[in-house]
């Protein structure tokens, strides 16, 4: 089912080539931002004076000066103590998610996970056919009573998957209370947590939060990260960060998944994370998103009717829309698109169970004026189908 | 059992970076012919002219003028009638593997192949957990009466897969006449043939086979190709070919496995293709692999003791010796790795049977002064371990 709903995106995403459709659909980074002549001149340096190294086949662990570099900003930023050793390079951080799958899932095992979640996590696990245990969550994370109580309940969960910055699709971001106390409930059942954090470098405001792999306990964390949104996404380099026990095993499926990532693309980013400060970049994308976001609540506040309930994230790239109960979201995105506005239907995020009134908006890839008249062109469709559901129930009630 | 023999080989990789050994391990192409330049000022145009595209996300299916340069060149080379359609990019022919995997294989489903077959393929497939059934092979290919009888035998057959150009390990190339009736019983069998080609266009002498997709009842054939062979293995350029039944399940899993294939790397390969000529290039690789060939070959005829058999092949990187029986060719690496020459023991490429008095050696990566050096202390080694194997026989013939 959800297979089919990855493909429903793919759709909403070529509709979403066209030049004139306002996109709030894809996770895409703002391309002005990419450091591209950075990038030309760190590739020529790298061809220039290891080109022999850098086209041929390289260990599956990945670059070892890229892994170094990962090693020490996750332990600045994210208060872990990994060595280099206990990082691997993988095609993008989707990879490390089919990895992940590959060494812990057989078919029913079950995957605890937010509700919603990110889609590409959906995707890459379902090829394992596990079953998916939901945990509700509130605005600082899962609830712990549903997880303790789903834990207790579940005897096949091999691990709990969780993105605690800046959520997909939801924009939520986990306390640190939140953090700690699903640390020790996967302690006490003995169950690994994956911390999926592609988007916490990019905080617009507040201080971060410790990383759960940094805690006591961490040991049982699998963590993954990206370039892709602080750097670009085009040259795929994300990563698993984890104690050796499980990453022996990751680097022997990611041998039979790809021999290893591009030998290029890692030291063309090795090469440029050694030359320039990616600080300076992250920092001119978080004045740009801050804003955008800052622009779209503003258009949502202003246009949208009472009833339709948004979040306020803290950072990265998606907001998460609650729209009133009975309007399903795929109705209003093709009456959207009819005004060349696009955005993801909330249901692909519900992995087993499902709230189509709910919609994913992505704030970081429009320039401003867009983003308002995107949200404009929204609010006046929703208003449309609210007035149209409440004639037809009007009708109803006439006619019963 | 073979994720172990992967990690020999990983270890055996480790040592031959030390410069003084003379490794015949690896499959790695030479990099004196990787074409350094040409891709830095490919890599800077097209950053130049698109950067903000080849940074970005993009099609999991791959960027469209290479899937198109790919058709056409399999059209004209191998006699397909693919259209750009029918091919996507992937992270190096590996993942065209684990793809594969993914969408035929379930655990205890069966994989008919070679003996020997590409190590690589086990790795992939194995994550799958399939139960291997190795077809003997002579000169021409598979024996058609042991591929007959097992398809008659077995009822869970999930595809046939084989390497027909200059097989890795053996260098083995399929005849016609081989190719049409390997394909007329996967049609009766109703079985799909996955036909991985990375060594075709490396050929010496001859004329090329056509390709079994080519053939009549060739849509039920999906096809891998790379340019690691022709261009370099660092850039992950691999492909899948196949009629779009298969290909639509393909690009599915592919979405979930990486998203997709570098951006950055399909675009300067692309833009390395339309620029420049690539059959100059493979013609260079050529006269470089076939003297090196050579020079193995004599090597092999002047040093070796009868009883040691070896492969001629028409091209490729690797040439098959089959040892007296009895002997290991473990033991024979071990004293070999004494004197720093490296190859890899036959026993990791029979999934199913083995046998261990078999290695690869590979010709394409070590300049020619010190393929003749190395084979002489194989040669050396191979003796001693004769004389001592013949004397212990002799001293148990005076006990017994």
């Amino acid at each position: 089912m959800n297979i089919l709903r990855a493909s429903d995106i793919r759709e909403i995403l070529k509709i979403t080539q066209r030049p004139e459709v306002i996109s709030f659909a894809g996770g895409l980074p703002a391309p002005e931002f990419f450091p591209t002549r950075e990038i030309a001149d760190a590739a020529v340096r790298v061809l220039e004076r290891s080109g022999t190294t850098a086209l041929q086949y390289s260990p599956t662990e990945g670059h070892t000066p890229l892994r170094r570099w990962i090693a020490t900003r996750m332990n600045t930023k994210w208060g872990t103590t990994l060595s280099q050793d206990e990082v691997i390079i993988t095609t993008g951080s989707q990879q490390g998610l089919d990895l992940i799958g590959k060494i812990f899932l057989d078919r029913n095992d079950v995957v605890i996970c937010e509700s919603p979640t990110y889609l590409g996590a959906v995707m890459a696990f379902n090829t394992f056919r596990p079953r998916w245990v939901e945990i509700p969550t509130d605005e600082a994370g899962m609830e712990m009573h549903a997880l303790e109580a789903a834990l207790k309940r579940e005897t096949k969960v091999k691990f709990i998957y969780v993105v605690p910055n800046f959520q997909n699709p939801s924009g939520r971001t986990w306390s640190l209370e939140r953090r700690k106390s699903l640390l020790a409930l996967a302690i006490r059942h003995k169950v690994p947590v994956v911390e999926d954090n592609p988007y916490g470098e990019l905080r617009f405001a507040g201080e971060p939060i410790p990383a759960i792999q940094s805690m006591e306990g961490g040991d049982q964390v699998v963590s993954l990260g990206t370039l892709s949104k602080v750097f670009c996404p085009g040259l795929r380099v994300g990563w698993l960060a984890a104690r050796r026990v499980f990453l022996d095993r990751l680097i022997i499926v990611k041998q039979g998944a790809d021999l290893h990532s591009s030998t290029f693309d890692q030291m063309v980013a090795s090469e440029y994370l050694e030359s320039y400060n990616i600080d300076d970049n992250i920092a001119r994308i978080i004045v740009a998103y801050k804003k955008r976001r800052d622009v779209m609540v503003r258009a949502l506040e202003l246009e949208m009717p009472r009833g339709v309930k948004f979040s306020h994230p803290e950072g990265g790239l998606f907001l998460w829309v609650e729209l009133p109960p009975g309007i399903n979201s795929r109705t209003l995105l093709k009456r959207c698109l009819e005004h060349d506005v696009a955005f993801v239907p909330g249901g692909s995020f519900f992995p087993a169970h499902n709230r189509e009134n709910t919609l994913r908006l992505n704030f970081s890839n429009m320039p401003e004026d867009r983003i308002v008249e995107g949200i404009r062109r929204m609010a006046t469709a929703i208003k449309a189908i609210m007035r149209e559901t409440a004639k037809a129930e009007g009708a109803r009630a006439i006619v019963e």
